[in-house]
């Protein structure tokens, strides 16, 4: 433990420290007037000002009459990032497709790729297509990127991107954090899936009014990612929290990718879902969503074919909830397109089944409002951390 | 938001601050050296002098010659705290028994007292109890309480000490936190019983080198508490993590006084022990202990009788740590009887079926080293950390 100390806090350092504050509020809410800002982050006006004018001679911001005008009057002038003026690349790489966009301030995607992984996920084959689509996506923009973002469904080490696990991907102790630095000369910051879906949700979705969160994922593995206090929550050495997937349910049952049996993904995942729809077990995540929308489109009594499934996703959440103690759970990727009176239904259940969720009054259930582009998203915001608080 | 600012530090804030964080530090790490103390709070010689010497002149702490010299020369004072100083009331009720103890600076029981609560636990009766004991406690003393900390198996409001529900005391919403800082005329901090018992193992158990802990404790329900980054993880509200014992590990197993079915506990808590031991489930806990140490004395192979029970909090392990990433497990209360060689198959099993475990390397599990007097430890934290903070 060591004490804060003020005697070296020099006004650079202050001047610095509230820059990268007001910008990464701008880049995180979106275009604000000075008062706004002002009142947002403590300042002073004139200071605020001198912040905005600063930024603005760099081209970081702009500052516009909105286009619709409150009130009579002068009306405020909004300071607007300019997302071109900080890009990173994103990387979301999964199990059937991988996602690579380049992601300006704010949050906006100018550009973006994908190609299909399933069948050729080889290690050394996705770190090879990488580079070969990125150059491309550069050229096609007209800033290249300053840092890089990568989701990977496994296990990561954050200090370096190396890969400890990504089961579903079948890869075990693969450096790609190391090869991604070393071949594009950027810094990259590399995070589990589910991690990054819940910062974005978080900063940009579904929960953006919460600040104790679950984020679960499901495509063919089922993950979670925890936002504690506003935070990304991390275990030790800084690993993600929250491998859900793997919380074993129904010991004896089906045996899993990860070695055990009975995990929650083989209730719950994308091939349980399509066992519950009584379609083939591989069919491609578009026929999945039509066949949600279809049967949804037939009524409630149609759902009932997924009761067997509501009942393992609650009995999950449930238990999810109680260790974790959110306010809110977000159920992402796949799960986005499950059907709202199903989404009451788990989320009745759940409550029924939680003493924790039961003792605060209801854990609210809810579904991603960024759907498929969640991890990309939160890849992105992973880079920018750095390269906002570094301006 | 909001940034900060250095422009409202004033000398005595800083000095207070630093205060506190000696106190604190000899609080949790006992005598030191001025030295020690300089180097691991990062203040000068002076500063720790006149610090030092401030908290003598009020009677805090305390320098002498320690006991044994160490080299040649003569020897460096040690800062003692002394414990009288200042003293909070610790409460720890459980579903067989409460405890209470005066705890001085430094974690020291200077005095204690416990009750049989089993078949009277009616809420009314044990806060009744407790103002009937608390006064012969504290005459015994020559110092009073500055506060009191209450650990509770349940889900407790930490704003107001409010018990939501505590499901093995059949208590749902007991203001229990009001009824005593009224009676007691005290700051009264409350907590879940298995937090606070993380927090005690971490501060002076066998968690204190680490600092992303699980702590499980079992008597007649199984609880979580989690140290997350050194610090106490709550969700939200301040609502304690980790309600582990509710986790359904065996759906449509044994039903569970939190109304659900097949919760862990069900399969691991004490009255699942006595199962598998062979003895009534409702054995006191001394019975328990004294049959587990006959049975480890008679070798390997008595021991197999546990086999099953060994699986399932095994299993149940592995979902901790796959959920909370974890570098160590605390196994704590009735668990801390457990024989050695119980536990290191527990560790190996555990590490074979947690996915995240096996890719950290291998998680690894003990045995708690402050026992039943855990909860009551870190029941006196709760109230040393404000007490400290405001010196």
């Amino acid at each position: 433990m060591t004490t804060t100390s003020t005697s070296g806090t020099r006004p650079d350092d202050v001047r610095r420290h509230n820059r990268a504050a007001l910008l990464r509020r701008l880049h995180v809410d979106g275009p604000s007037t000075r008062a706004t800002l002002a009142t947002a982050l403590g300042l002073n006006r004139s200071t605020i000002k001198a912040l905005v004018d600063g930024l603005a001679e760099d081209g970081v911001v702009e500052e516009r009459v909105p286009a619709q005008r409150s009130g009579a009057g002068r009306p405020s002038l909004l300071v607007l990032p300019q997302p071109q003026a900080a890009v990173v690349l994103a990387i979301d790489i999964r199990v059937e497709r991988a996602a690579m966009a380049l992601v300006g301030i704010g949050g906006q995607i100018l550009g973006r790729d994908s190609w299909r992984v399933r069948g050729s996920n080889e290690p050394r084959e996705v770190f090879t297509k990488i580079m070969d689509y990125v150059g491309p996506l550069v050229a096609e923009q007209e800033v290249g990127p300053v840092a890089v973002g990568v989701s990977v469904p496994g296990v990561v080490r954050r200090a370096d991107g190396f890969v400890h696990e990504a089961p579903n991907l079948h890869w075990k102790d693969v450096p790609l954090g190391a090869w991604l630095s070393h071949a594009l000369k950027l810094p990259v910051h590399m995070g589990n899936d589910a991690e990054l879906g819940a910062l974005a949700e978080h900063l940009r979705g579904a929960a953006r009014r919460a600040d104790d969160v679950v984020y679960i994922s499901a495509e063919v593995g089922v993950g979670g990612g925890v936002i504690s206090n506003g935070r990304s929550l991390r275990g030790v050495g800084g690993h993600h929290i929250g491998e859900v997937g793997h919380m074993v349910v129904k010991p004896g049952g089906l045996p899993c990718y990860c070695g055990s049996r009975g995990c929650w993904e083989t209730e719950v995942g994308e091939r349980a879902l399509c066992r519950a729809l009584g379609i083939d077990e591989d069919s491609p995540v578009g026929a999945i969503v039509a066949e949600l929308r279809a049967l949804a489109a037939q009524g409630d009594q149609a759902l009932e074919r997924l009761d067997e499934f509501v009942e393992w996703l609650a009995l999950g959440l449930g238990n999810v909830v109680n260790l974790l103690c959110p306010q809110l759970v977000v159920l992402g990727d796949l799960f986005t397109a499950l059907p709202a009176p199903l989404v009451a239904r788990i989320q009745e259940t759940m409550r029924g089944r939680s003493l924790v969720s039961r003792a605060l009054g209801g854990t609210d259930v809810v579904t991603s409002s960024l759907g498929s582009d969640a991890k990309l998203l939160g890849a992105a915001e992973l880079a920018f951390e750095t390269v906002l608080s570094d301006w």
